[in-house]
Order: C-alpha cells, then structure tokens, then sequence
C-alpha cells in the first residue's frame, strides 16, 4: 500500500509495481497533486500516464472518520506501506507505526521524508531541491568558483525524490527477504528513508576528504577535476557534445582528428596531469573544432575513431535512439484516456521475470469500489462511504 | 561476490555490504582503479576507505589459468555475482552465466554495463557521463536556451553509476526474495541493469510529453520551469541559499522579509503562473536582498518566517550538520591505515535491522588466503598460487 504523494514515495511504488507487485494506492480525492503537474491533455497529466502506472487507487478523505478503518482493514492484507508525508503525521490520524502492526503483525513500512524520522530536524519542511541541496549536490552543479557569477543549476527532475524512493524500494525488498526467507524471522521492519541522506550516501570521497586535508569539494563546470580533456563541446546545431578522451591513445587519436597531430606532443598536453592542469586552453581548443560540425557528423568521426562521446541526449534524441527502442526503454503504450503514449520501460531488466506495463496511471478513485470489497465492504456500505464523501 | 571495478559493480556491494552482506570483492593484482582516484594519504585513497568497506578482498590475475577454476569454487558458496565488465568479457574468460550455474546453479547474477547485456549498442565503451548524457540528465543541468553559451555541468559525482548500482542491488534484492521466500521457486535469476536505462528512468514526463506534444524539455538554469520563486540566490559570504517560496502565503512572508510586502499585491505577481512569467525580475528582487546576508543570517531569517529554504550544503557544511550526526551519517571510523576517517552512514536506515560498517576498505588480497581456504584450497596450493603470481 502506497499512502503517498508527489514524487518519493509513488516512485518507490512505481518501480516496485514494473516488477509486479500489486500496488494499491491511497489517494486523496482531489487526487495526487502530481496529477496536475507538467503537461495535460483534457486535464490528464502525461506524466501521470507513468508514476501512476500499475496502480490501483482508492481515493479516500484521509480526515474522515472511517478512513481509519478502511486502511487497517486494508493493511490488513498487505506487506508493506510506503508513506512519505512528515514525520509524525500518520501517527496523528491514528495510523502509527504500531496500530498498523495490530492489523498486520509482519507489516513492513517504509517512511520516506525530507530529513528522516528522528534528529532535531525531523518537523521541518523539505522539498526535493531542498534535499538536493543538504545533500551535497547542489553545490556540485556549478561552473568552477571564480569563473561565472552564476547559481547552481538543478539537474532538471526531482533527482532527490527518485533517489530515495529507489533505496526505499532497494530496503522494502531487503526487509521482505529478511522476514519470509525460508531462514527468514516472519517479523515486520520499518524503513526509515530522508531524501537528504539519499543524495549523500553517493557523495563519494567528499565527506573523508574533507574531515581527513579539510579540502572541500568544488564544482567543475562540465569538465572533471581529475581527468582532461573530458567535457562537454558545442556543436553546429545547437547541442553539445560529451567527448573523454582521458588517456593517452584516445588523445593522440582526437588531435589527429583536430588535424593538429602535434598536440599530442606538446608537453603541455603530455600526461592526465598536465592536460588537467591546461585543461581551459585544451578545451578551447576542441570546442573550436566541435562548433564546425554538427552532432551527427561530430558522432560519426568520434565513433571511427573510438573515442567515447555522446550527444547529451534531448527528449527527442531518447525517443529516436535505437538502442533504448531495442531494450523496450521506450515503449508505445495505450493509454485509456490519452490514446497512445510513450513510456520509459521497466529497470532493471530481469530476462527471466521481466517487469511488465499492466496498465497506465488510473483515474481517481477508479479501483475504490473493488478494493473496499476486498476489504469486506458490502456494497451497500460502499455505497454509503460514496454518498457520505469519504470514498470516491 | 563481486567481480567489479570503478563505481557501479562496488557502489552497488558497498550497499549490500552496508546491511550486512558479506562482500567478495575480486580485484586485478593491482586493485581496484578507484584506488587511485582522489586524495590520497600516504598512497591510500580515502575514497576507498568507503567505496570498499565490509568487503573481503581476494586479488586474483583473472587471466590466469588457474583463475577460472578459483573463481568457480568461491562463486558455489555465493548467493550473487555482481560484474560490471563489458558484455561478454566474462564469458570470454569462461566465466559464462551458464558456467556459473553449473557451479552454483540458483545464483543471482547482476550485470552492470554503459548500455545493457543486449542491443545493437551493447559493445560501445560508456563512462558514467556518457550514462548521464544519453539518459538525458545532461542536458537538463545548464541554463536556459539564450541566456549564457556555456556547456551544461557535470552533476559533481557519478551520478550515473552509483544510480545503477543501487537499482542493481534493488534488482537483487527482488530476485533473492522471490528465489527463497517459503512460496519461492529456488530459481537463479539475471540482472541487466544498463548505465543509461537508469538514469533515463528517472526523467519524469520528459518522453510522454516528447511523444504527445513534440515537447523538448529544457534546462531552466537554478529555477523550476512550473513554480516561482524557486531558486538558488547568492549570498553575501559567497554561497548560494536555495529559497521555495512558491504558494501565496509562503510568497508574502517573502515580501514582507525583503520589506516589499506590496510584491504580494502586485499583479505581475499573484499567482504561480504569474510569478513563473516574470520569475526572471522576481529573482533578481529577491537576489539583491540575499546578497546583503551571510548564509547564516539568511536561514535564520527564513526560518523564523517559516519558508522552506537551505544552503546549498559543502563538504564542511555536512560534516558540521547537527541532523547527520544524530543520525550518523556523518560517523568518525577507525581505518587501520589512515586512522579516524569521516564515513557517510549507511541508507536506508533500518531501526530493527541496522546496517554497521563493520571494517573499512580492506588492502589489495587481505582477505586472499582466507577466501582460499574457504574455497577448499590447501595452504600447500595458496603459497603456489601466490608464488606464480596467480593471487596476491
């Protein structure tokens, strides 16, 4: 069961839904407000087609008296709960962690939140950004200090949120091995997931390095501070160009391309060392070649002469690319309500119990009526739920 | 067991190793490459010092004859192979999927690779930006279409990477639990988790919205493109603070923080929609405000006015964080070698199961000989495995 909303916790749902579990998904009735999120045809959200992919929902007024009962009778037959309102908020409403293990003794429950679900912390605010930002990476996305005047930029999607979500969905899988293993406890386990910490368990060596020379991690702008020349180049058309040519043999063989063979001999570009050290006039350099050509031709001489690089990608780029049409990444899937829509496919790819797409983002509410039957609701007390508002 | 090398294959042990798993690592006579990477104190990276915790070491020159033969003996008494070489590498090795299951034949094997196991992309050489580029992330962390001709910035860390090595462990995770439950089938299973597909997954609306409407998601540089204001803003001692303050209320305690109460009023910014129109003056409103107060100043300003904001956290930032030490994310450890190193915790937090970090990244071959016992090798035949140099 997914009491959830927004990105971290239906991501988490999300994912463990393509593998097949059977998502059941509190909702308010009003509806998740990601339902009203980026582009809309007839008022139905595009990406809702995905985050609300192989779930059913039961939209149900969560301040309503019998709400309580419905989701313990529910819970009931569950394994786990994924939540990710503020600490302490379920627990108000009468659903803590050990009422729902009343109903469920073995319950696994995943809590997912902006900076966990204890410290003095634990009741402040927390959007994704803000997670990006504690998390160490917001810092990171910048052009090298002294070089623009200019904010950090954001990755673009709410990296922090799908993040935690993923470990809430990597811990719920770890807790179920440990509770129905042959070897298994046949206890319940909570989760305890905050977005901040998702985005800094992956900051590398800043943290030690930091404690151990007090050297504090820089941006680098599109280059990498360890290895050169290694960026990302304008092309004719527009885009830009992710070239690495990091070692010795791949750079020789780019300053043939360049037409300047010379380079490789020159001693300010001998050795990663010393090219990361002239890493600006190098770049310079190669983007002057790169803005000749577009980023076909640009590919086409890359790839012959086998140096990594890619175009970064565009939405456009993605839906056209062989390789994630090869890999069912991007599929065409019937959408009831929207015609035919392209979805991402399923990660990770399991060939021997591959992840499937059952259905699209659901309507509000539109598996209430079979969910509170399977929770022994009499239809005519369902329909009394739908007259008195509680269910939709 | 792992069978890996830079970050994906040992990012995603170093998790599974964090909650418990007891980790094989095989690595080249020379170590692992990421040794090399980073700050280094007395020729130890301090990266390593996390990258490789609660892992056992066993440094094995897989070109060697007898190489197979020990890999297979360990690889029975495993419950996962986790490998990020090149599709097909380890098949030329004699390594094959279907070899390793006559060793061992429910093992779980997690591939980890630039593109995936299959596909006409399948042989290309990827790095993590390459992951990045081609899962579309790259090109979404620049600014704006027509306001600065810069190349979008690396994201800081390998992003990419630790993101697929996380699926992977959660792919793990899935397959172990539906191999061994009571109601299990005792099946080994295949992971194929691809760099690109990763990060591609988590792109949100960007391809349903490509594919309905021919819309190209783009960079929008430190804000959001559907909520205002919401960026990162400079600050007077030269950080950047991120401020959310896009709903009404949260909008007009902003106003009244910058002693404007009257923008509140202003029609070019009542609502959102309003607001996101004339984001770039709005910004620019709330920047000379920022620019007057440190970082400090500023949170506690915005905290008493109770809007969600944060620095955009550095590595000392973290380190002094009072939140991640209570929850010990932030954790002083005894590393033989390199005395107390700062380690990040381990995520997700578990309370009934905690994860610990029970030693830190182990010396090339230290857990050699006594992997070797276990693999039923006498202490006659390991003194000539490390005599011809077959293990170190």
């Amino acid at each position: 069961m997914e009491i959830g909303h927004f990105v971290a916790a239906p991501f988490c749902t999300r994912i463990l839904g393509d593998l097949g579990a059977d998502i059941i998904k509190i909702e308010p009735l009003a509806g998740d407000p990601v339902r009203q999120w980026g582009e809309q045809i007839d008022g139905r959200s595009l990406w809702w087609s995905i985050h609300g992919r192989n779930k059913r929902s039961l939209a149900l007024d969560l301040k309503a008296k019998e709400a309580r009962d419905i989701v313990l009778r529910l819970i009931a037959q569950c394994d786990v709960l994924v939540e990710n309102f503020r600490p302490g908020q379920l627990e108000k409403m009468g659903l803590g962690d050990a009422v729902l293990r009343e109903a469920k003794p073995d319950l696994v429950i995943a809590h997912v939140s902006g900076y966990g679900q204890t410290g003095p912390w634990k009741d402040k605010a927390a959007f994704g950004v803000i997670g990006e930002a504690i998390g160490g990476l917001r810092h990171l996305t910048n052009h090298p200090p002294g070089t623009y005047d200019l904010p950090p930029v954001r990755v673009g999607v709410s990296i922090g949120d799908s993040i935690a979500g993923l470990y809430a969905a990597f811990g719920i899988m770890s807790a179920l091995w440990q509770r129905d293993r042959v070897a298994g406890d046949r206890k319940g386990r909570s989760i305890d997931v905050a977005l901040t910490e998702s985005v800094f368990s992956m900051m590398e060596a800043m943290l030690p390095e930091y404690g151990k020379l007090g050297k504090i991690k820089q941006p680098t702008g599109g280059g990498i501070a360890t290895a050169a020349p290694s960026n990302a180049y304008p092309t004719a058309d527009g885009g830009f160009m992710l070239i690495a040519a990091n070692s010795e043999p791949l750079f020789a063989r780019l300053a043939e391309l360049l037409g300047q063979p010379e380079l490789a001999r020159d001693p300010k570009y001998i050795g990663n060392r010393q090219r990361v050290a002239n890493s600006a006039e190098l770049d310079e350099l190669i983007a002057r070649w790169t803005r000749q050509y577009s980023a076909a031709e640009l590919q086409e001489k890359l790839e012959q002469a086998d140096i990594p690089s890619s175009k970064a990608y565009t939405a456009a780029d993605a839906a056209d690319d062989a390789q994630y049409r090869f890999r069912g990444m991007v599929r065409e899937v019937e959408d009831p309500a929207l015609g035919t829509v392209l979805h991402t496919g399923v990660v990770p790819h399991m060939p021997e119990a591959p992840g499937t797409i059952r259905w699209t983002g659901p309507d509000i509410g539109q598996h209430s009526e079979e969910l509170l039957a399977m929770a022994g609701f009499a239809p005519e007390d369902i329909a009394a739920l739908k007259q008195h508002g509680v269910v939709k």
